[in-house]
């Protein structure tokens, strides 16, 4: 038997035994080896998706691991190959899809919240949503890719160019893989984050960072960019502030990516949009061509994965791991290891 | 001696005596024939710009007339010929105008805002402003080529292509010209408008309008669309409720254009922005070939200019036509005659 972690109700994690389902037409059923906690897990974890997620829930969407064995139909996979999943499914019929945006079907499916997710030891998917994963990739590695994937879309929809400055607000997890990404297309960055933990991460990684609790970012990105003002900007907080800074730095036609989720309505400085003629895009997910340069940049160590991953713990510790990451500041990337049990143990270099 | 309105305080103006103003180098004077009323003369009228006018002011920047004299070096340009003028002056050296943005350059000069208008009887401005007009073209019609210029100028921002649905949340001057500009562009147009008499208006031009006091919006874009949602919506309402309306109808990827202005922050629905990756584009002014396009759109009377012009009064019964436009709803455009110094009289089919 095999085991399952559980969002049975707000603040409730359990791990129970799970049964294997045999992959159907076009399935595959694989052994997941590390599986990310992120953002949207916390929030259901904090019950704020009670509304959206049928419980027993198994949560996971950020993973890697190996195909044990194929459905029937399944062509170019085998067992042992080493993958991740881009966990949606779509309709294919409703206006979003028929207008080539999938990723925001109408009806999306999205694995791990809507569906039983990777948290387990074995996860059945449809071959569809499977993505290659290079040998030589370490799997612990290789579970960056997802939320790599959502910064390379993000930095994609803003259309970040080479030469261009660059404004982060919000230094966790996403908005450092945000950061590395645009970094990558050439762009020049600052990250502005509140956390003293994260800031360090960030520099240790070549980034340059502000903190919007004392330091005058208004001077600071007038000093940077000759008083033009940022050409994009990337709201990763999920904070009013946060929204109020990235339409600050602005610079004429400057771009606004909107990445976090703000639950509610924030109050917006309409005004500059006009005044400067802004533009404000929405990122969500990612599409498949998202994913595969997603793992070139993981593999090739463009995105330094291994710098992100604070800790790796058993699939049994998932309770105390979510407990950990509700803390915020001192923690980026936490992985359940699926395959190891054995009790809590820290992250080295190297896996 | 000849006439200018002059803006002294919060809802006063008068009509005074005014110098004509000998043209410089690289200028000419101007006999302004027609100047419409827009709404930012209204909000000057209500003193809410007293921050940045200065007193006395000479309103207008909707006007239409003849050039009376050239200054030295003023080559292409010559005495008779019927212009309109492009009241925008920017510094060349800025962020803004340095990355070709001159409309929205960040020490911009508004003639007729923050240096004298064309509410008089002669006008002197650089010819570097100076738009021609064909002589096939009535003068009192070519007062609308600004605010046409405005729509064609938001209509390209917001990318409207041939066969998109498009709502338009304001049904005054500027949302009617936007709808026209979007229906020539090839787009299938709705306007929402509160007031019965705009709306009876834009339904006379072939423009299909909704009362979003009385009609379920929603439900009307949902069998309009086959449940997909608008393609772009404009924000020309300037209330709160339109902004909600304009992003409650688009659909995935839909594309929102804010026109109108906020003072205040506005709240917005971002959530909607991220998960159906709307667009929220600024717009503001226009350039020289908006205005060259929107030339070509009143004479060849894709703008039936006439329909939209409520009244044309005389120069000096200004004061009155702020006070009858402050009513809103039941006047479109109000023209002043600057030739004409007679009482008010109602404007025919055809001047």
């Amino acid at each position: 038997m095999t085991l399952a972690v559980r969002y049975l109700a707000a603040r409730t994690l359990d791990t129970a035994p799970a049964r294997s389902v045999k992959p159907g037409p076009g399935e595959v059923e694989i052994a997941p080896a590390y599986v990310g906690i992120c953002g949207t897990d916390l929030h259901i974890f904090h019950g704020d998706m009670d509304a959206r997620v049928a419980v027993p829930a198994v949560l996971g969407h950020e993973m890697s691991g190996r195909i044990l064995r194929v459905g029937p139909g399944v062509q170019d996979w085998a067992p042992g190959d080493p993958v991740t999943v881009m966990p949606l499914r779509w309709d294919d019929s409703c206006p979003a899809c028929r207008a080539g945006h999938q990723h925001i079907c109408q009806h999306l499916d999205f694995i791990g919240i809507d569906s039983p997710g990777a948290m387990q030891q074995r996860w059945t998917v449809p071959a569809s949503t499977l993505i290659r994963l290079p040998e030589s990739l370490p799997l612990d590695r290789a579970a960056l890719v997802e939320p790599t994937a959502v910064a390379v879309h993000d930095v994609g929809r803003a259309q970040v160019a080479g030469g261009e400055k660059v404004v982060v607000v919000g230094g966790g997890p996403v908005g450092v893989l945000i950061a590395l990404v645009a970094r990558a297309t050439g762009a020049d960055v600052r990250v502005a984050e509140l956390s003293a933990h994260r800031r360090l991460l960030a520099e240790e990684l070549g980034l340059t960072t502000w903190d919007p609790a004392a330091d005058d970012i208004g001077a600071l990105v007038g000093a940077w960019t000759g008083d033009a003002g940022a050409d994009v900007a990337f709201e990763v907080s999920g904070a009013a502030g946060g929204v109020d800074t990235a339409v600050d730095v602005l610079g004429v036609r400057g771009r606004l990516c909107l990445v976090a989720i703000h639950p509610r309505p924030r109050e917006v400085n309409l005004h500059r949009f006009f005044w400067r003629e802004l533009t404000l895009v929405g990122a969500r997910l990612y599409d498949r061509s998202d994913f595969e340069r997603a793992v070139a940049l993981v593999a090739d160590g463009t995105i330094p994965a291994d710098r992100l991953i604070s800790k790796v713990v058993p699939l049994t510790e998932a309770p105390a791991a979510f407990e950990a990451l509700e803390g915020g500041g001192d923690v980026m990337k936490i992985l359940l290891d699926c395959t190891d049990t054995s009790p809590d143990h820290d992250y080295g270099a190297s896996a």
